[in-house]
């Protein structure tokens, strides 16, 4: 990553990068109110004053964690298109397993996803951390789209968007209230229950359940 | 709403109501940051330093918020109760019916649910905040898990979590994230579905789709 050469500080990328990390784990556990330069400094055990000498606003902090956040994610963007896009065709079972295991994943990634709660929440109130954010859903909504478009699902966008959002509450209520969420291991058939009923139900009609009244 | 007969102060029992409808609503707007004793003064047209005076730590006032909200939140669990429990036996229709319209009812209760959200990870390092959601989530858990098991569900426990969780992400997402959220109006057709899928699936034997591969 190169320093935006218009800044009339140059921003060392090293130091960037660390800014970026150092602000996720902040967010992620001292929460937005506890993102502040100081506390940033005081993560990296640096000088008072260094992190608000790259980045003077808090909007310019908070934007720069996103930018961190989607650099980092882009990996596991990439791992989501290689587990959908390659190595044959295209089945059911395959797409649940790359929902499951992003599900996975993303729970393990305990504190980026904390961090893109609260950044989802202050992009409320800030339209570039919004833009940001709902970029990167859209890369893996498009990803989770084309997979079920390949699979002949009827709507996969309007299917792709629900099975997201889905999955990112099942995610949040397993980071945030683990008493009552559901277990990651569990999801696989589910998805693939689910993927069987939807593929099914709208072009061909509802798939009848042998107990459904 | 009686005040407290152990505070030292007693709080009458209007202005511990206009605090908490007025904490969720800075809550809402202005995030966890912005939620401080004078921005709920501020809200309410009181001098400095009333707010303070009911509850003097910023814990106490969070905790305050979490009443309030689950107080106001009694009568959703009392509607989804009686929408699951009253009138006749539970039908799947039934079932998904209700679970969409909670999405529809938490979707245009906005500045309750974006509250929540603030709180539920300020609940990450406030433990009486995390237990005062978690009680409430878990009634809710509770109602739809009878329901399930009225129905014949296996599983009906697991399959609660899955399903208010996942529904509380496509609120997440249409209040945070309008943009790639699903429409509430089109969610309880699948769930419906869903339902069928999961209660045929388990106990006897995964219902075929279609184009099932």
């Amino acid at each position: 990553m190169q320093a935006d050469p218009a800044k009339t500080r140059p921003a060392s990328s090293e130091r960037v990068t660390m800014i970026g990390d150092a602000a996720i784990e902040v967010l992620a556990t001292k929460g937005s109110r506890g993102l502040t330069h100081r506390a940033v400094d005081l993560h990296l055990s640096w000088p008072e004053g260094t992190t608000s000498r790259y980045y003077r606003t808090r909007d310019a902090l908070l934007t720069a964690v996103v930018q961190r956040l989607i650099e980092v994610e882009v990996s596991d963007i990439d791992a989501w298109r290689g587990a959908t896009e390659t190595d044959g065709p295209i089945t059911r079972r395959r797409i649940a397993r790359v929902l499951a295991n992003a599900l996975r994943h993303w729970v393990r990634g305990r504190t980026r996803q904390l961090a893109r709660y609260e950044l989802s929440l202050e992009g409320l109130r800030r339209p570039a951390v919004h833009d940001a954010l709902i970029a990167g859903r859209k890369q893996l909504n498009g990803i989770v789209a084309r997979a079920l478009e390949a699979d002949g699902f009827p709507a996969p966008e309007a299917q792709a968007t629900l099975l997201v959002s889905a999955i990112d509450g099942l995610c949040h209520d397993y980071l945030l209230h683990p008493e009552i969420a559901v277990d990651a291991r569990d999801v696989e058939d589910m998805l693939m229950r689910w993927l069987d009923a939807e593929h099914g139900a709208p072009g061909q009609g509802a798939v009848p359940s042998p107990g459904a009244k």
